[in-house]
C-alpha cells in the first residue's frame, strides 16, 4: 500500500474542507503535500503551513512525489487545463468540477483510455451521496430504467424557504448565499445549469452516454412567481427543480431539467432545504431512494476522501455501459404535461403546445396547461429567456414515477 | 471478458427471481449451467429446462464449466457446506444467507485470504439497498460513525399495519406471511434475528469487527400489546425493530437490536411496509439515507445480480476497516433508557434498572421507564424469554440520533 501524497488545487471551502478530513483520516494514508492557489496570502479560516502553497501548477504536476491531483477550483477552463495536463503525464486526478467534466468527458474518457490514467468525480455530483460511483458499480445492469432527483442545494434550499417557511424568493435567494449554499454565481444554480451539468455526469454512468449539455431542455426557478407558489400549494404540491433521465423505450432515453409539481407520495416531495435526493428506478428493484447532504465544504470533501480512497485499490471508473450491447438513444421526441405561467408574454405565440388542457386568465397572471413536444421546448428555449414566464413539469405520461 | 457460468444453488423465491433477472440481462454475459435442487419434480411457477436440475452438490463443483457459485438456500447448515467447499475448490460464491454468512463470516474471510477466492454477499443484507458495498468501498473512511436502520421488511410490515392500519398484530402477522414478506419461520423475523444477522454482517463492513450473534442483545416484536401501540400514539411515535451499530467513542462501539420509540423527525420514521432504510452518519457527511424494498423475490434476485456482474472484473471484498490502524472494541458498558410494559412478571424483579423515570401500574397492564445497562440487558435476556414483556429503546442517551 503506496501512501498517497496529494497535490491539491484549489483552497476555497471545498479545497479546505479536504485538508481538514484527510488530516483526520489516518487509514487514508494520505497527505497534501502541495497546495496551488491564486493568492497564498489570502486570510483563510484554516491556518496551514505557507510553505505548502504555490501559485505555479508546474510546481505540482512536476513534482514527482506527487501521485494524485485533486482539483476543486471554481474556474472550468483552468480546471480542464490543469486536469488534462496532469492525466496526459500519468497522473490520477480527483476532481469536483462538474462544469468542467459535464463539458469535457468524452475528451477525458478518451484520455482515460489511452493512458491508462483514472479520473474519479464522485463529489462532482451530489456532494456525500454517492450517486456516481453507485451507477457505476452497483446499478451496472440492464435493469435501469431512470435516475430523477433533486441535484442542486441551493435552488431546494430556495424553494423550501419560499414553500414551508413563506419566505420571499428574493430573501430565500440572499439567506442561501449567506449560508454559502449557492456557487459564487447564483444563476448557475436558480437557472438549473449545475443540475444540468450534474446529469450529463450521471447520465453517462447511468445510460452509457454522453449527452452535450446544451441538446439538453433546462428551465431554471428564477421566474417564479407568488401565484406560481399559491397554485401549488393550492393543489397541495411542491415545486421542486427536479433533473431527469428516463428510458421512455428499450431503444431510447429522454433527460430535462425543470421545476416540477411534486405530489406528497413522491420521494422527493421531503427533500428539503439544501439537501439532495436520488431516485433510482430500475425493473425488478423498482425505486431506490439516496438522500443526504448535497453541497457544502465537510460533506463535498468526504466524497472526495472517498475517491481518495479508492486510489489506495488503484480503483477507477470502467465505463461500463459505455460498452453495452444496445446502448438506447437520447430522444426529445416525447411529450410533456406542463404549468406555463406567464404575463405579458404571448406564450402560446411562442411555444406551439400539442393540446390545451386549461386556461387561466386574470389581471395579476395568467397560465395554460397543455402537452407540448419536449423536442419543441428545446427548439424554443431562447425565445423564453428573460422573460416572465414560468414552466413547470406536471409528471403524468410516464406512469409509476417518482 | 470471460462469460459467467453459474452453478446455482436453491430455486425457491429467490433462486427463481434470480433466473428471470439473469434471462434479463443480456449485458451481465452471464448464464445459469446447473441448479442444484432437493425435489427436481417440485411444481414451480417458472418454466425451466428439466435438464438444468441436479440434486448433487458435487454436479455443480465438480463441473469445470462452473466459475460461480450462487447460494440462496434456506438451510444455514447446508449452505455453510456448500460455500465452504466450493471457496476451497477456488470457485468464487455469491450468497444470500445472512444466517450462515453471520456465523461464519471469520473462517469465510480466513478462507478468501489463504486461497485467493472471492465471497460476495450484498444481497445479505437488505436485499436491493447497497449497504455492504457502500460500507465496504465508499465509506471505509475514518469518518464513519454510525449505521443504523429497519433492517427486516417482516417486522416492519406487520409494525406498519398495526401503526397505521390499527389491524390487529395476529392479522398483521398473517397477512405478511400470505403476501411473502415473512420468512418460512416468522419468529426469524419478528423475534430480530434476521435484523441480527445483517445487523453482525454490516458491522464487519462498517468498523471491521466481526461480533458473535449471541454476544449481541436482540429483543423482537413478538410481545407487543395494544396497551404498546397505544402508549406510542399517545406520545406521537411509531415503534420501529431498529438495528443499529454506533461508535459511542473514539475506544468503542456497542450494538444491538429491539423496537425503539421513532420520533417524526427521524428518517427511519416514514419507512413504512415492507420497506427498508438505513441511515448511515459520520462525521463531515453528516447523515445519508438509503431507502428500498429490502425482500421479496426480485429485489433480492437484482442484488445478487450486482454481485454477478461485480465478478466480470473480479471484484471482490477487501475487509479494509479490518486493517485499520485503530479499530474500535464492541462493549455493552453503555446505559439505555428503555420502556418495559409487563403484566404478570417482575420486571423490576429481573432487571436491575440503574434508575427509574416513570411507572405505571393500571389493571390491564404495567410498565416502567428507566435507565438501564445494555450488559445487564444482554445477560438477563435468557429470563424475560417467553415472558409478557415488550421492550423499546428511547433514545436520548447518544445525542442527534436518527
Amino acid at each position: 500500500m503506496t501512501k498517497i501524497k496529494i497535490g491539491l488545487f484549489g483552497f476555497g471551502v471545498v479545497g479546505q474542507g479536504i485538508y481538514e478530513v484527510v488530516r483526520k483520516s489516518k487509514n487514508a494514508h494520505a497527505e497534501i503535500v502541495k497546495i496551488c492557489v491564486r493568492d497564498p496570502k489570502k486570510p483563510r479560516k484554516i491556518e496551514v503551513d505557507p510553505s505548502l502553497f504555490t501559485t505555479s501548477v508546474d510546481d505540482i504536476l512536476d513534482n514527482q512525489n506527487i501521485n494524485l491531483v485533486v482539483e476543486v477550483i471554481d474556474d472550468a477552463d483552468a480546471a480542464y487545463n490543469i486536469v488534462k495536463r496532469a492525466m496526459l503525464r500519468g497522473i490520477p486526478v480527483v476532481s469536483g468540477s462538474k462544469t468542467m467534466l459535464a463539458k469535457h468527458l468524452p475528451e477525458l474518457i478518451e484520455i482515460q483510455k489511452t493512458r491508462n490514467v483514472a479520473l474519479l468525480y464522485d463529489a462532482s455530483s451530489c456532494g456525500s451521496i454517492p450517486v456516481i460511483r453507485n451507477l457505476e458499480e452497483y446499478y451496472d445492469n440492464d435493469l435501469l430504467l431512470e435516475v430523477k432527483g433533486i441535484l442542486n442545494g441551493s435552488s431546494n434550499y430556495i424553494l423550501s424557504r419560499v414553500f414551508d417557511h413563506k419566505d420571499s424568493y428574493a430573501n430565500a435567494l440572499a439567506q442561501a448565499q449567506a449560508l454559502g449554499f449557492a456557487e459564487s454565481d447564483p444563476s448557475f444554480d436558480i437557472e438549473g445549469y449545475d443540475s444540468l451539468f450534474k446529469l450529463v455526469i450521471i447520465t453517462v454512468h447511468a445510460l452509457g452516454t454522453y449527452v452535450a449539455p446544451e441538446r439538453i431542455f433546462t428551465y431554471g426557478i428564477s421566474t417564479i412567481h407568488d401565484s406560481d407558489i399559491q397554485y401549488a400549494r393550492e393543489k397541495n404540491v411542491k415545486i421542486k427543480l427536479v433533473a431527469q433521465v428516463v428510458k421512455v423505450s428499450d431503444e431510447h432515453f429522454t433527460m430535462f431539467v425543470m421545476p416540477e409539481f411534486v405530489t406528497p407520495a413522491k420521494y422527493i416531495y421531503s427533500v428539503d432545504d439544501e439537501y439532495n435526493g436520488v431516485v433510482i428506478r430500475g425493473e425488478c428493484y423498482d425505486r431506490q431512494f439516496m438522500f443526504g447532504k448535497g453541497a457544502g465544504s465537510l460533506p463535498t470533501a468526504s466524497s472526495i476522501l472517498s475517491d481518495i480512497m479508492a486510489r489506495l485499490n488503484n480503483y477507477r471508473y470502467e465505463y461500463k455501459k459505455m460498452n453495452y450491447i444496445e446502448k438506447p438513444d437520447y430522444t426529445t421526441d416525447i411529450t410533456l404535461k406542463i404549468y406555463a405561467r406567464y404575463k405579458e408574454t404571448d406564450v402560446q405565440g411562442i411555444l406551439n403546445f400539442s393540446k390545451i388542457h386549461e386556461q387561466f386568465i386574470s389581471e395579476e397572471s395568467n397560465y395554460v396547461i397543455g402537452e407540448i413536444p419536449l423536442r419543441e421546448l428545446l427548439e424554443k428555449r431562447s425565445q423564453l429567456s428573460g422573460r416572465d414566464v414560468f414552466l413547470a413539469n406536471i409528471p403524468i405520461f410516464f406512469l409509476n414515477r417518482d
